[in-house]
């Protein structure tokens, strides 16, 4: 990975979840969230601070992959509603927060960032089921 | 505005901010918020709860105009970092945040969801500069 900065940044530096799909420009990986099984990165492999920072093509291919991500998610486990969101306010590294939400959920309708609301109720997401809904996704999006 | 639900919702009823611009796919309006001006959110003129229900060609549109509006609020304000994010939990009627974030501001470098950690800082956003930057970065768009 290319590493633009003197500092040390994390998405540069390691993979940053269990991953679940990569190409060129970017990887899926699996968010280790007790809360929030099957929430997912979608992060870029180059250190790059905002969107619009990259060029039209890099940016609506990074967008393919995030909706892409959102559909095998919406596929596997019905949420109630889909959070997407790209902070990066500590991590200031191209990454969209893939998020399954559910009415049951800690903090839902609140966001994630947000005060808990609730006790966890356990929720287990197949791995194995949601990688090959990933790649299915995302050979529909193959450029 | 088409209303798709019997239950009301806020952005099917009302513009949910001050107009800054429109088209037939979405708006642009500013978000009254003391503690983030400049905040703007791009809304869906329909009622559609997640991206990966519109066709490709609308969602690439809203997105084209969610980073024309992080254009915008970077020449005007220059924030330490933009934010993004489509939650949608409370109102499942598709909208964009895009948020202009700085190192001062009350939940830096948290997201604007969680504890605040600073008193605010007086900033004013020129919103007329703001709405002429939002036509030029979206007349570029123009389909």
């Amino acid at each position: 990975m290319n590493k633009l900065t003197v500092n040390a940044c994390e998405l540069c530096d390691s993979s940053a979840g269990e991953p679940l799909w990569q190409d060129e420009l970017c990887r899926v990986v699996l968010v280790e969230d007790r809360d929030y099984p099957g929430f997912c990165r979608v992060i870029l492999n180059r250190h790059v601070k905002e969107m619009t920072d990259l060029d039209a093509q890099a940016r609506q291919r990074l967008m393919e992959v995030v909706f892409a991500a959102e559909r095998a998610l919406r596929q596997l486990l019905q949420p109630e509603k889909i959070n997407l969101a790209s902070l990066g306010n500590m991590t200031p590294h191209l990454h969209w927060h893939v998020i399954p939400r559910f009415a049951d959920d800690r903090h839902f309708p609140g966001s994630v960032w947000g005060e808990t609301r609730r006790p966890r109720v356990p929720r287990a997401v197949d791995r194995e089921a949601l990688r090959a809904s990933l790649r299915k996704q995302l050979r529909a999006v193959a450029q």
